[in-house]
């Protein structure tokens, strides 16, 4: 995906889901071309392939598993997701934390089909372990912010600042992204200005009322 | 769904992945149609929007999880599953078995979203207690047996017999399907004269050299 | 264990961990004997050699897993609690629940141990399934009446009187227990006469401001 | 524990189970004894109140859930194993990997009830994220060696010595043990020249013909 960006993830929510996530998804291609700004997507898992046939911007999944490709129903094989043309996948988001032995090996199997990781994380120590692993990006979220109505990037500048400080000084070829509660374009002005490749929210835009006006918003932020 | 029944599982095989998953479910569709068999297909989950809409056949998910519609990314809700228009899912594969007490919630959840749900249980005693559940339908097949070259109708025609007379007595509503080892009409013809509502199946389709030729064999056991 | 029972679950308190949770289990034992009551003790897991060794009325594990004896660190194998010279288990509790798979593999490795087993469920036909598999005894508790004020036994006395006439028509060798907010004699008294062979409860012991007192008054509604 | 130590994990091995397990608890008593070698065990879950009542050397549990301690049945909550007398944990064995987020947790909930944590590692990468997290010490031990014939000092060397250095460079309070095919003085002694502060065993005393005679042996690599 290219940087600055915002990722907008649809998590389970009925208004990113069906039709309406269909909708939701080509807002983010209109607002990534009328503004310029890279936007990328997760969609809902089962709107996965749909959704890479629908728009022209980068479509991650959720959540990848552990698991090979074959004997493995209900589950969600990295081979699988790499088939739909998915550019990438989240993991580790704090509604679907993965075992340490398995955010390693995923970003390994994802890497090798060209799928770009963004590693969820919730706190400094667990940034800068997940740094270690190489994944493309971690994009820091605590858990008590996400959701709210107050930015990280106010909430908590410093281990915003700290995560990039750190994780350079770590593995420069990781980039990192803030989350929770990023609703405005001083939100992703300020994330820029901490030293972040970007942000990572869900419900200040699937959950706005005019989800292509708050996406214009934060776009702004960005140029 | 029409009874009776071939459920053909993609799983998360390659050949059923992607572009060939595309090209499976239309020689399903096609099948179905030249042979008028009601042919169901549960597809990989990240193509279950997109199967939906391409083919003319009901489409089941794979899995659903026990989460509230929101905050659960990489997750798979009802609410999701059945905004895509799928007409059921399969619960507690072999592959991604479930506690008894969300086997218990699902079956409730997708019948208040009107999707129908087959649970899939490896022997009698099991079956019986999935039965005492409520499904739409059970489907037994015996761990040891799937992905195998012998039939469950001729390697343990009585677990079928036995399934079907006891969850008949148990509660008649539910259907009976069976599954493990079946590729050939005969296989289907023996289902369905043990008394069983269908078959479910996978790799003797998905793994098939021609796939359409196989299907074609199998639903001729049916008419 | 013989019946009717009151099982007592030391769950994960405080109030029962460490050299309290042995005096609870004295206690236990001294009730057992002064009332004659039979009293069934399931101690904290870490806990389990100790208290076999230490009291004289039958103690249950809180919990098996359903992994082999041997590579499974920090699981507990039934064979691990087989050897400590436990009576007995208690599977599927509602603070941890299992597959339905496991629920029925593990009734039938306990058994092979002479391990008897207490299913815990949470409804009718979750209680009516888990007859099915044949365990030794199933303990209907609705999760919502755990840790409360009332007692399942005159919050919802049909429930339990559904359980036992439902249970007897499917397997007449399989116990019904209840629990959830038993704390007093005529909460047991009720318990028998609606046809259980006893209660399981936790707090109503554990966190009584004089434990003894407590057990000592919930005997007498055995006898 | 004092190191340089030895950490004997009786795993679920039947020969580590019940009285066995107590006999082999007192062999490594008596060794830590006779050959003033620091020895730790790590015994099956359901014994470890006993194995602290009985021995005289630290006694560490195999594994530590992150739930809260209460209305936890059938888990162990850290605050249950303090209870005990033990003197730490292990974390993350290779048979039973724990999410990233509750290694962080579990560290921090160990340390804060005195409780030393050595979280196991499959990999240089992964050693390195956990030394992020701050634990007493880090056990590198490659799957593909545990339970074999050759070891990790033999088999890979650099591993360890790369992991020494850069745990050393990331976190200098974090030791590092490693395991897996360790069976003779040879391997012990080679494991301390490599840079670690001890190794973490288990096939090569519990299933050894003479545990003694075995422990004895790795003991005088030490020394």
């Amino acid at each position: 995906m290219r940087t600055p960006v915002i990722v907008v993830n649809f998590k389970g929510y009925l208004e990113a889901s069906g039709e309406q996530g269909l909708s939701l998804a080509k807002i983010c291609e209109v607002v990534a071309m009328e503004s310029s700004t890279s936007i990328v997507i997760a969609p809902q898992m089962v709107d996965l392939s749909l959704m890479v046939k629908t728009v022209n911007i980068p479509v991650f999944a959720q959540h990848i598993d552990d698991v090979k490709a074959g004997s493995c129903t209900g589950h969600i094989p990295p081979e699988g997701v790499a088939a739909t043309g998915a550019s990438g996948t989240l993991l580790n988001h704090s509604e679907h934390r993965l075992k340490l032995a398995d955010i390693d090996v995923l970003i390994h199997r994802a890497s090798a089909l060209n799928l770009e990781t963004i590693v969820c994380t919730n706190n400094l120590a667990v940034t800068k372990a997940c740094a270690e692993l190489g994944p493309d990006y971690v994009a820091i979220e605590p858990p008590e912010l996400i959701g709210g109505d107050i930015s990280i990037t106010s909430a908590d500048p410093d281990i915003v600042k700290n995560a990039v400080k750190d994780v350079k000084a770590l593995n420069p070829d990781v980039g990192v992204l803030c989350g929770a509660g990023v609703k405005t374009s001083e939100d992703v002005k300020m994330a820029l200005e901490l030293g972040t490749v970007g942000v990572l929210l869900a419900s200040g835009v699937t959950k706005a009322k005019d989800p292509k006006d708050a996406l214009m918003e934060l776009a702004s932020g960005i140029n």
